[in-house]
């Protein structure tokens, strides 16, 4: 690699990578996930000697219909059993719990029962108290747990601190923000990520990022966030994910020098070809909702319905 | 637009935006633009108040077949005068002679015969000496000029301070670095970038950026440099480039708080239907050879014989 690059190995050589493929692609696809494609993702995440694979959602089937969505919507144990059959691997896994869409207390079994290493908690910062809860209910399950804040983009300078403040008492082990919107630049960025990471190192806790691409700063507020002390930071295969997606696993990968062949045969193989069902990755009206400053589901529903971009832009209202 | 942008207006305010589409476009569909495709690219550019507009080449029939390549490889006085027409807008026009590839003793007429105002020059840094002659030849012509140094991520710390050294110390009004093979990462831009901008205001001179989306990092270090105090900045509607090609013109428009509307019926009628013939922007083949710290044209082909992704980062041998 160039040493243009600028980054010491050391730099990226403690930082944690999480692939969220199967659990934030199910944006793309209701989380109707093949087993074999789960299968895929999982070894393909040891093989290149990543950290942790978030297998899908803790979420409560009173809130997503089991006709409409798969199973790793909800993941029962039995099902991440079947994924990972008599073959774990040394990669931990992680499955994703939302404020008001689990039934956490029937859905979260006791650790030892389970194959999950790692319950994370995404909630917006007003439903910081129900995150707190759930992150309880599993830490005192035996669950390492992180709570993970979207949305940070919309939150004023108080309200991050608010919910920084709110979520370092809490037992989660790892503070994450999550820039929904993907609108942040990386000036932007650093003026969330800084006071989240020194909220969360001054409690002895870890610090996570999740970005999306809307306005093509997925990878480069994830090497902001590795250079700024990030312990923990999010990718996806060919970015699978909501709108605009993810930083991508493949790119994340070679930036912090892994063997990046399991993750690109595993995306040639398995990802990419969904293309042919589903349309994901950066698309021009995600850029305009991303510097708008507003949720992807506007610029999603203008990709389906084929609007004009001047309308897209028109109806933002963005600057004049 | 989000103050989580963090960009202060008065950051954007005196950047000049220079749009590439016609130019480095070419390299995309062999400089065939039709008349009317680059007469809403120039009318597009005006109407969103951008301060240049590059129209293409001043290259020789002798170096590029006629037959294969299109009239704005050559930008002739006639087809220049035949796309502005009787309609100079208010935005400056730019052509750019390669070294060793332009007759520009022949191409390059007195600046009162021409609509041209400023012409840019490319080069590697080893042929400094010959961009330095044909901007002196430009500059006694009357033109505004500028010196170009491509391929900046392949040049030691001593070869870019040779560069710089060379380039400040000739006619040029602008020193532009152009990070051709696109493997930038912020940190290491900063490290090329920097330097240049030192250099260049410490003799009177304006300094540019012209960076490749191959890492996805066209936006982000575009917006390095206009933080960084660069005084011009390229980009091209739908990054149209060579490759995984440039920084947006659109976003870039929107970042700097310019009308973007006349950007986006130019790119939704005359640019993005380009796709159906020619195909750009970022692939991951790109994404290899950035990282890789080589030309593109070996993802291009790559991208052409449909080669795996693991075969190519085999090829390429990064890390491993």
């Amino acid at each position: 690699m160039s040493d243009k690059l600028a980054i010491p190995a050391e730099a990226v050589a403690n930082v944690k990578i999480l692939d969220c493929t199967l659990r934030d692609g199910g944006a793309v696809n209701a989380s109707q996930f093949s087993t074999e494609t789960a299968r895929a993702v999982y070894d393909a995440c040891a093989d290149a000697h990543l950290d942790y694979v978030e297998l899908g959602y803790k979420d409560s089937s009173r809130y997503y219909s089991s006709a409409e969505f798969g199973e790793l919507r909800f993941c029962d144990e039995d099902v991440i059993k079947r994924i990972v059959g008599d073959n774990k691997r040394d990669i931990k896994i992680a499955v994703m719990a939302d404020v008001g869409k689990s039934d956490f207390r029937k859905a979260i079994v006791r650790k030892s029962q389970s194959l999950v290493d790692m319950v994370r908690v995404a909630t917006y910062a007003k439903d910081m108290d129900k995150a707190i809860d759930i992150v309880k209910f599993a830490s005192d399950m035996g669950y390492e747990t992180a709570i993970c804040i979207m949305a940070v983009s919309t939150l004023s300078e108080k309200e991050l601190d608010n919910a920084f403040t709110q979520a370092v008492e809490s037992d989660a082990d790892i503070i994450y923000i999550m820039d929904s919107f993907g609108g942040l630049t990386p000036a932007g960025f650093r003026n969330v990520f800084m006071p989240c990471k020194i909220a969360s190192h001054s409690r002895g806790k870890r610090v996570g990022v999740h970005i999306h691409d809307s306005i093509m700063m997925a990878f480069a507020n994830t090497i902001e966030a590795i250079l700024g002390g990030a312990d923990i930071v999010d990718s996806s295969i060919c970015g699978l994910g909501r709108g605009a997606g993810n930083c991508r696993t493949e790119m994340l990968a070679q930036f912090a020098r892994k063997d990046i062949r399991p993750i690109l045969e595993c995306a040639e193989q398995h990802i990419e070809p969904m293309r042919k069902y589903f349309r994901w990755g950066c698309e021009y009206p995600y850029v305009l909702t991303g510097f708008a400053n507003v949720h992807p589901s506007r610029a999603i529903d203008s990709v389906k319905n084929g609007e004009s971009l001047c309308d897209l832009n028109d109806s933002l209202g963005i600057f004049y």
